[in-house]
């Protein structure tokens, strides 16, 4: 199954000039949206990780089914206020301006072996600022899963030290 | 397995006096989460949905495995701005001040019978405005699915013509 026909493209999102890959077609289709979550299950077979580490929101909409069929912990990474317990942030760079990320100070334990996963790879900031955070707390990141990635954003070379893996390449 | 014990009690969250329920550790825990998955879809099994709404970020952590698992259509609701296409929206009365949710146009066909998946049910104000706006698409709300409902706060009251399951109950 051809899963790039499921994502739609829409121009100008969030703004002028940007063309956003849209993914709630797949996720309306539920062959489709099987088939995702068992390809990329698939592309991650073999690797050596216990645990599932995911940035809201949509990042949420991959991880946890992935994470329930390969059957790893599922930790979330959210905007500033969201999480209850106490966290840890990071703050990153966006093209234009700031960003800052929070974890719960328990989800992460010392040697624990890590996958990233998100819906669409684009700049790779978000990546790198979330596996930063990861190894300050003692994990390993053994790779980072998407289901596409926007090459021509280079995000392949802020994520040089890590293993990226993908569905499909724009 | 008692999936309660993996849902923390964090108080005065997010403001003094409020206790929030934390199902991060069920997620941190692969065979509860994995558990809890299961259980919640053969809660509505047998019912006759084609597809699951679910609003931003926490549902989408439930809601994603249970379309996987039975194989439902998965369809997002978000804050304002979140969504790339043409939305409909719905405001609605907070405890204290109000909120809007989004929902894209082409999500809910007339005819689609919904079930409505969160994690925890608090007042039923989300669930209800969400409720509404399916029925405004011609949709039909089948059942509202959430981990757990806070009985204290009566979310039965303003759900009255709602079929309502959980698992948990506090």
């Amino acid at each position: 199954m051809d899963l790039g026909v499921f994502v739609r493209d829409i121009p100008d999102f969030p703004k002028p000039g940007v063309v956003f890959k849209d993914v709630t077609p797949m996720l309306k289709d539920p062959d489709a949206f099987r088939e995702c979550i068992l390809q990329m299950s698939s592309l991650v077979e073999g690797l050596d990780f216990d645990t599932i580490v995911a940035p809201e929101a949509r990042g949420f909409i991959f991880a946890a089914p992935i994470a329930f069929h390969t059957r790893k912990a599922l930790v979330p990474v959210r905007k500033p206020g969201k999480l209850p317990y106490e966290t840890l942030e990071i703050d990153y760079e966006l093209e234009y301006g700031k960003a800052t990320l929070q974890m719960h100070i328990d989800a992460i334990h010392k040697g624990a072996k890590v996958l990233i996963v998100d819906d669409i790879l684009a700049t790779g900031g978000t990546m790198k600022a979330i596996a930063e955070m990861i190894e300050k707390c003692g994990g390993e990141v053994i790779s980072i899963l998407c289901l596409a990635e926007l090459n021509f954003l280079r995000p392949r070379e802020k994520l040089a030290r890590y293993d990226v893996r993908t569905l499909i390449s724009y």
